[in-house]
């Protein structure tokens, strides 16, 4: 795909269609799973653009899967969410929901994370739009409003989705807050995996004065948060490590001259893509063998990890690299770090998922916002990927 | 002090004064530390056994301190206790304070511990005094009824009046329940101390993503639980040994995907007669010294041990073992194992304690009891010792 010449937007428009969506985004409440009405604000905006589109509404929440057909030629998305996390009004500079524009800057739940790339991309979508005859390939928009919460119910609906529609995305651009800095600073080009486990231990309870006739089960702790705080993890590779933490250690009852007869241990592990959750399992329980006896352990909340590495000319990961370096004058660092994310549920050997958005050191904090000047920056930056995408 | 010629007595009269006594003590509910009016029944029939008493009541604590002096010589205490741990009726033979006697077996919350053993003694007591004109020295009766609480106002108050009054104990019999499988198989010539900790970490909170910000308090915790429970007691001799158990842990507020900034470790010490408590802190302190920035010990409930041993023909031990050896034709075993006593409040460099009393298996349990066999024999045992210690 040939590069686009892109026209430097104005900065510091605190009144451009932009900000005129994100402050129309975080006006709507939408905290998880309500959409607040912004599935259907979006939605007819998209059809403005000549866009089609289906609603996947599931256990209470709202998903949106738009497209448009410019041509025959690759398939990429825009995806993302609505949802917010919850804010309480104390210590804002205003009201969480009202937007407010102070020195240039707006404020808002959901400013950063992910209001603002959801207006970026809908002002770059409709940019595109604008040179929509000289456009090959489709646009799909995957928006859910479940991503804050357990997600099981968001893009995860939206994935199952397209594969039974045999739709197979060539890339797919998460318009998550990545950026450090500088806009454009940093893309994530994976995540990390995610589970969490449950251990149970359980001994022989019985007076301290007779420690010979027990078995203790906060001992027996002690050994296991030891031999699983050093498990090694010799498979990650430089850039993305994976750790153990336990989170929680509790023996119930406890009584001042009683062995304990049970303790519970939680734990998560954030795992590096050198893994998937099956080897984490099996990793986990070979630590815990010699305890077998005493021990079982319980999974919860598995989230696989997704890497997009870089795979010649025609990577997705190459495009969005260059048009960044055009606009911004540098090439991103390639991140995987942080929680997880909505990547996974998209990522596969067939589709390359790339996050990429606005600074995230204000996310789910007291007075979130976003710079109108960055806001515009993120725009430049999605204005430049779907032209180096789709014009041909 | 020379043997004296113990009558036998008759087996299975389970209308034996002892058996009365027993029954009138375990119809008493004396829950601790209500005493139940035992202590007033017992001051009464001492005192027409010739005994002079006084009550040191102290914080809703009944103690009774009475003696009778036969004539110069040495000072010996029986000690005991009246209370007892409290009795849910559900699945008892009979109701816990009926003192039921079925097929020759005593039932009742305290018929073992220790209420049997202070009939028995009031028995042997009785005989003693049928022989006082052959007698010397003064016998004290040390009975409280806060034993099986945090025993502060009871035979501590008691000692220290003794120590005020300048009255030094030569030897003290503690009637507590000692034996296994025979009476008088076990006796407790010490008792290993007891102290219990609590450690407080602190850790720095941090997202589990990013655990390179974060000090994981859980994983300092098991670490301490290692080193804690790997301790080398090297003063340690054969026969008492020195445990530390940890009794609990607790993570606050756990959340799946936080590392833990607190964790709390409560441990409970037994030593043996090697150590004294602070020894103890010295030792705990220097194995937790790697971690002295985040970690915190706060200590409770000190109790000293003490060891009686064997020191030539005059001493009580001695006098205690041929005793029950005559009456029931082997040695007793010695041992310091087990919980805290009253006896560590009486022993001394100069008061040597023994306890020395019926089965100990059903104690603090549901259906406790003490056969009517047994409790005449640790009648006949009490004989002797009062006998070998008094009669001239
Ligand atoms: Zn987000
Ligand atoms: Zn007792």
């Amino acid at each position: 795909m040939p590069s686009h010449a892109i026209k430097p937007s104005v900065k510091h428009n605190t009144n451009s269609n932009t900000v005129k969506t994100l402050r129309r985004l975080i006006n709507a409440p939408s905290v998880t799973p309500d959409d607040a009405g912004t599935i259907d604000y979006l939605a007819e905006r998209l059809a403005t653009l000549g866009f089609e589109y289906t609603h996947l509404d599931c256990n209470g929440v709202r998903n949106l899967v738009a497209w448009r057909e410019f041509g025959p030629g690759p398939v990429m998305a825009f995806a993302g969410h609505v949802d917010v996390v919850p804010a309480n009004p104390q210590g804002w500079v205003a009201h969480p929901f009202a937007a407010a524009v102070i020195d240039d800057v707006i404020y808002g739940r959901g400013a950063a994370d992910m209001k603002g790339g959801v207006a970026a991309m809908l002002s770059a979508t409709e940019y595109l739009c604008e040179r929509a005859q000289q456009c090959q390939g489709t646009l799909f928009w995957l928006i859910t409003s479940d991503e804050e919460g357990e997600a099981e119910y968001g893009s995860k609906i939206m994935a199952e989705y397209l594969a039974q529609q045999a739709i197979v995305l060539d890339a797919c651009l998460v318009g998550e807050p990545t950026s450090h800095q500088q806009v454009g600073d940093t893309i994530k080009n994976g995540r990390r995996g995610a589970i969490s486990g449950r251990i149970q231990i359980s001994g022989k309870a019985g007076h301290v004065a007779y420690p010979e006739q027990t078995i203790n089960a906060a001992h027996i702790a002690g050994e296991l948060v030891n031999e699983l705080a050093n498990i090694s993890w010799w498979k990650d590779v430089l850039g993305s490590q994976t750790s153990l933490q336990v989170t929680g250690l509790t023996v119930p009852d406890i009584v001042d001259n009683l062995v304990p007869a049970s303790c519970e241990i939680t734990f998560n592990v954030r795992y590096s893509h050198a893994y998937k959750s099956q080897e984490i399992y099996q990793i986990v329980a070979q630590a815990l063998a010699p305890w077998h006896d005493n021990v079982t352990v319980q999974w919860e909340r598995p989230c696989e990890s997704y890497y997009t590495g870089g795979r010649g000319s025609a990577c997705f990961l190459n495009l969005v690299e260059q048009a960044i370096l055009r606009v911004r004058g540098q090439f991103p660092a390639l991140s995987t770090a942080g929680g997880t994310s909505d990547g996974r549920f998209f990522a596969s050997s067939e589709t390359q998922v790339i996050e990429c958005g606005v600074k995230n050191d204000s996310i789910h904090q007291v007075n979130e916002h976003v710079s109108v000047a960055d806001l515009h920056a993120i725009e430049e930056i999605y204005r430049a990927i779907l032209c180096d995408y789709f014009v041909v």
